[in-house]
């Protein structure tokens, strides 16, 4: 059989381009209400897709004098989609650096349990100082020691997952018993950053576990990633980098007594639609034009680390102030992407942000239905992608282009679903059902 | 103009009793799926109550092998309830001991934007050892300690929601402004407890600022309760316990610079209905059947803070153990409730069992929708409550009963609205928006 393709959408705001809410016909401030979530993933359930997404961080973006940002908590929106939906997966961001693992745990198996066991968490480390000032620290945290609480704030929220078996709940009437709760563990974790007692007070998901997300670029992330991700969202521009990060994380998983299908690699994937490759040229010309120059010089400034003063649109790279990516700090994967791209094609500054499109570093594909489609079948076929994180130029105008006519060309060659054939993100993705210990230990009882 | 009451229903699992899951044609499983929620809440909202609740523990309830508890996590819970209505308020509980501001403040805040305004945050300080140990604490903080912590939690919570002046949000496609950032302000808080940068990244409320519910008891409680409390939940078996607590809340309020009509004060009110008296009676008694007595009584006992063995059916109360409630800890709500209705009645453990329901330590009134309509007018009339947080005896059938029953009545004699005349909880409740002094300094910008 025809490899298959997973898809997700990244519902980030009004799209990945910076000018994207300035579009004709774009409702700019669409992103702060519902509806817009709603609809995008009922377009997506209709589509088949794997699952919906959304990226967080839990501090105001300074740059939206210029541009929306991912303000909504993800949980909470992600909930209110759930009662809309009756299929689509829902994957959303919480960080482990300024959360607990029992809240987290429970908040994802809420939404698994109100959505029938299609919930998917995205752990992140959170860079930056914005958020750290957020929850009383001075600045971020040191990039390892964020990594190291990662792993052991996963390994937690997977025991309280765990905390109970399936069918614990009885609700016998006529035995008086309500719960068995021989079937319900203490959790015990004790730690280096955490001591949790649990259990958790949810219990067990319908697909045995929420879909562990991961998106680590750093040497720790990618660490992170091949030990605890199910899905792993990646940024490649070009079908090497997209190998060499594909065979990378799966042998680092490999390490971890894990096989190549129980990670499933989703590289970041932006689209400008047109129904001729003229036309896509146009709207990629329009929307580029749209992002104010000033606004993604600043921007380019703050992710690369360099002063403002030393970006000159037609210059080159302020080389000599640039480190090595893995020793950046903040968010690593888009320093990363910037940089080997400007290296690799010689741009200059001007060159670069056309190329990035005032988007998140991850490769834009513009064309036609049948190109896109080509592109997508290309790098699954050729075993450098299992799917893609889909990141619409605009939204929802841009999405809307790709289920009319991207999935169905998809379809048409045999590469992707035409409908689905689980009720779970978990059976989408075709993941088992991680395998847990499940400790000896049961809760205490008040009474005998 | 009659008084009129305001209603709040309380969705505690299967219902305040601790049989009700046992009742013939409940689903003894319901409260962990999406539906039951939905349900309610549009019965609610179709006979116009004020707002939903769930109240919340960050813990396993150790007697889950005898009954269900509140389980699933409430902001996410009435995320996907705001998403199936379109009126109703939505008060759920977050603890302030095992949270963080920003966190609890972007929830309720998003919770807001999704549902038009109609979000209600109801502070709790989470007794017990059990929540502690799930969030690395040995034992629960001192009484004390929590409320002071509650205190400046709810002023940082404020102070973020009033970060975003109204209509800071501008979309200027033209102008290339998408917000007014001179109307965005740093939170700049530096306390005992938090220090805490903001701004919020989410837009002011539609209704202000979310609602904030309180239930304090004890001289900590009653104090907070009258310093940020909107909404404050009490418990109250008698007429004279009602006025003691309304009137003493509302002169603590005032010495806060608060009017009466700024604090509304809601006892809770659990209800069986039967269509005679006889039938209601009749309802009680196989309620009351249906809770197992060695689970009654050592619920009482860890209630009481007492060993079980010194609990004996048709004994007295162990009086020699018993501390005065206010220095008891714990949730002191329920023991000062019980330890009260014991002595004024001299009532046997039995009695005392047989007329706590089970329940939460409040007050039950069983008869016809006539007497529950006459009970919840009388006490309004009277000046000693504002109206009910509505705890059915059975859900959802003591609260179907209610809704196509009492409701009417209610509205038959002029106290309950026939319609909303608003959008929003706080309109709902005739709250005024707070006056929140924003400070001066507003969002740094990386684009000057």
């Amino acid at each position: 059989m025809t490899r298959q393709v997973h898809l997700n959408v990244n519902i980030l705001n009004a799209g990945v381009f910076g000018g994207s809410w300035r579009l004709p016909g774009t409702d700019p401030l669409a992103s702060f209400g519902l509806a817009h979530y709603v609809d995008i993933a009922r377009k997506a359930e209709a589509a088949k897709f794997d699952a919906v997404f959304l990226a967080d961080g839990p501090a105001i973006r300074e740059d939206l004098r210029y541009r929306p940002f991912n303000s909504l908590e993800p949980s909470v929106v992600l909930a209110a989609v759930a009662a809309s939906t009756s299929r689509i997966g829902l994957i959303g961001t919480l960080s482990s650096s300024y959360n607990d693992p029992y809240d987290v745990a429970r908040r994802f198996a809420t939404l698994d349990q109100l959505s029938g066991g299609r919930s998917g968490w995205n752990v992140v480390t959170t860079a930056g100082r914005q958020s750290a000032r957020n929850f009383g620290f001075d600045d971020e945290p040191d990039h390892g020691r964020r990594y190291e609480r990662a792993a052991e704030f996963v390994e937690v929220v997977r025991k309280l997952w765990n905390s109970w078996e399936p069918d614990a709940l009885v609700g016998d009437k006529s035995g008086q018993v309500f719960a068995d709760t021989t079937r319900i563990h203490r959790t015990d974790h004790h730690g280096e950053h955490f001591d949790v007692a649990g259990p958790l007070n949810v219990p067990r998901s319908p697909q045995g576990e929420p879909v562990v997300v991961q998106a680590g670029a750093s040497r720790d992330g990618r660490a992170l990633a091949a030990r605890v991700g199910e899905v792993i969202f990646t940024a490649a521009q070009t079908e090497d980098e997209a190998r060499e990060y594909y065979h990378d994380v799966k042998a680092r998983a490999r390490g971890y007594g894990r096989g190549p299908e129980d990670v499933i690699v989703l590289p970041g994937l932006s689209t400008v639609i047109g129904s001729t490759e003229a036309e896509a040229r146009e709207r990629r010309e329009l929307l580029a034009e749209l992002v104010p120059p000033e606004y993604a010089l600043d921007r380019l400034a703050g992710q690369l680390g360099v002063p403002r003063e030393s970006l000159v649109l037609d210059g080159s790279l302020p080389w000599e102030l640039l480190a090595d990516p893995d020793d950046a700090g903040g968010s690593q994967t888009f320093y990363k992407i910037a940089v080997s791209l400007a290296r690799r094609e010689s741009l200059t500054v001007r060159q670069l942000l056309r190329r990035l499109g005032g988007g998140a570093g991850h490769r834009i594909v513009t064309g036609t239905p049948e190109q896109i489609a080509d592109a997508i079948v290309d790098w699954v076929d050729k075993g450098v992608a299992d799917g893609f994180n889909l990141m619409p130029d605009v939204l929802p105008s841009g999405f809307d282009d790709f289920v009319d006519h991207v999935v169905p060309e998809l379809q048409r060659r045999g590469v992707f679903r035409t409908d689905y054939d689980s009720t779970t993100l978990r059976g989408h993705l075709g993941l088992a059902a991680p395998h847990h210990a499940i400790p000896s230990s049961h809760v205490e009882q008040v009474v005998a």
